[in-house]
């Protein structure tokens, strides 16, 4: 068998995540390995703590980065918070709201569904009244839905879960570091995002954050957490002040987010979600006088993920395609309904700049044309949104 | 909060995992992310696919590696396997033996115990029996126990196993890429590993591996498997043709494993068991001739992993940290039962090599004699035991 070198090109990643990782997390990531108990990867492991608690804007004593990608943040919240027959009400507007229904029925919940249309956020009144028809405790909401490009305001539905004494299951994938989260402020109680998202680290953890009412939750449980690799109460024992051995961690992942993050407190958090805002105002601008539609609302767009309907006539994977092989550029396709619909455009983390905005309105004007699109130009519109 | 760059040291790893990776697998994993379903990177996994089933010694088309460390694998063999209420056959001669259990507890299933002192293999007629009296179809066993370094064989097992139309779930961990394991040859239902052993990898990574008459049994099940991340009928339609998104994988490690996996390929099976082999032989004629106490008879004993019993009267944690603290060199305790009594130590990968032998019996020696232990020198008995 002869298989070559591998030699990946540099893309420009401006889809839905993994985004753009600097060189200095590149360089941290291939740092000599050590041991899972190593005094000095234990020293990391408290920094990674100290600098999730950070942008989770928590104190939670319990945060780490699961060994895992999102989706196994996602599990680890639901499969540590649900016991079988326990209602839960999950709120779907999109692709990672079902993801988590299809857990939370795996599970043995009885998960109870309140929806919205793809590309509008959930009705907050609705949530009340599903919580309050029901004897469910936890309930679930995506924060930034990647299937659709909505933010979903966090506030109002966290004061109803706490008037209730519930717990709130916030998913921030593809928030955390892009948008304000504000886990105590909101008195969240699990919060789990991705590192190759708004952190700009390569794929490969979750970090996450329990409130101590969510892990007394945890401890009264009746039934085991049927998943013993996610068992929060095996874990916080491996990265609380035991250091007693649970699973072996994912050593260079972990130093690679150690340096995103410092990345994330050297810029500051405020600096970091008004580049994103400021950047995606851009790019919004840009889209609009290109003629082009946007699926989401002004007053509900991520700055993080941007969705753009696919024009009428348009075949939406060869302008993929051409984005890719002609700039190198890789933006995402739509998901279920919204598949050959919508593209989705990332400015996450070190991909968030003035720069990749004008770059990507350049090039998508490029191949539209080519593809006989009669759009207009959006660099002049997006040069002036950011003042000129 | 200001947290400084992260510079960790060169250790030697000489315990039981992570091994010493290699600059060119360094590289590979510090290349640049692309996204998961970039064409490149879609070629990438096929290339992990073809290498992994070269390792495992099999033809299995759902042969991949799971997005987590090996206790991930683990998890991923028995979530999908396993029903409620199912028995099992579980053989124990160890911590990861037991770890099995209290999965499979979790899982809702009905365990049941065949044991084996730690230090000892398995008595085959005890699993036998144990399989005789019971309805289990599935059948779980540790080849390479990592907390007491016993080699399990497994032909034997397995013809039974087989003989009863059952499934045997194979624990490879510590042994992949450093002993035989011989998937198809043995008839194995599910086989993982771990990429920080003998494939030398960082850890992140979960190779695994399944028949076509396991997943025929998953394909059965009257109920959903409780874990979406590690559902391997979703899994294998992003690793298969499909290529239908699941979650992002873990790109760069992905990379990395690619890389180990061609460095395993370059130098080919028998000749890595072998060298594994060859080294370990040195190091127990070295470890004897000191006057030190291995923990298993030696026709039991992993080629990979290496016991020694602490002598009467040495501080078990006082010689580890000399080891790190002056010669950077890692070695594991004991876990369990025998936490305090043994060493582990580990020739694993890229860390197996007479250079490796031979330093490493310099260097206990130094530290023994110091903790007034009054042990020979092993390194002629090495030298002897290479041939001169």
């Amino acid at each position: 068998m002869t298989i070559a070198e591998f030699h990946p090109p540099h893309r420009l990643l401006l889809g839905p995540g993994p985004s753009p990782v600097e060189d200095r997390v590149m360089r941290a990531l291939a740092a000599p390995t050590l041991g899972h108990l190593d005094p000095v990867f234990l020293a990391c492991m408290t920094d990674v703590q100290h600098l999730l608690r950070y942008v989770f804007e928590t104190q939670n004593r319990v945060t780490f980065p699961v060994s895992g990608t999102g989706s196994a943040g996602m599990e680890a919240a639901l499969a540590n918070l649900l016991e079988p027959d326990e209602e839960v009400i999950i709120g779907i507007h999109g692709f990672f709201g079902e993801r988590m229904y299809e857990m939370a029925t795996r599970l043995g919940a009885r998960p109870i569904r309140v929806e919205a249309e793809w590309g509008r956020p959930l009705d907050e009144q609705a949530m009340k009244a599903a919580l309050d028809r029901s004897r469910a405790r936890v309930v679930c909401v995506v924060h930034a839905e990647t299937s659709t490009g909505v933010l979903q305001p966090i506030e109002p539905i966290a004061r109803w879960v706490a008037e209730r004494e519930g717990i709130l299951i916030v998913d921030a994938v593809t928030s955390l570091g892009g948008h304000p989260v504000g886990v105590d402020r909101h008195g969240i109680g699990v919060c789990y995002s991705g590192s190759q998202k708004a952190l700009s680290c390569p794929p490969g953890l979750a970090p996450i954050t329990f409130s101590e009412s969510a892990l007394e939750k945890v401890r009264r449980r009746k039934t085991p957490v049927p998943n013993w690799y996610l068992d929060v109460s095996l874990i916080e024992r491996y990265w609380g002040s035991e250091r007693c051995y649970h699973h072996t961690a994912p050593i260079n992942m972990n130093y690679a987010l150690r340096e995103a993050l410092r990345i994330v407190a050297e810029e500051g958090l405020e600096a970091r979600w008004r580049r994103h805002e400021r950047n995606a105002r851009a790019l919004w601008a840009g889209l609009e006088a290109m003629g082009l539609e946007l699926l989401v609302p002004r007053e509900h767009r991520l700055w993080t993920l941007t969705t753009i309907r696919v024009p009428e006539g348009v075949e939406d994977g060869r302008v993929r395609a051409r984005l890719l092989e002609e700039f190198n550029i890789e933006i995402g396709g739509g998901l279920g309904p919204l598949r050959g619909k919508i593209w989705r455009v990332g400015l996450m983390g070190a991909g968030s700049t003035r720069g990749n905005v004008l770059l990507f309105l350049s090039a998508l004007e490029s191949v539209l044309r080519r593809e006989g699109v009669r759009c207009g130009s959006g660099v002049s519109a997006a040069v002036e949104a950011y003042g000129g």
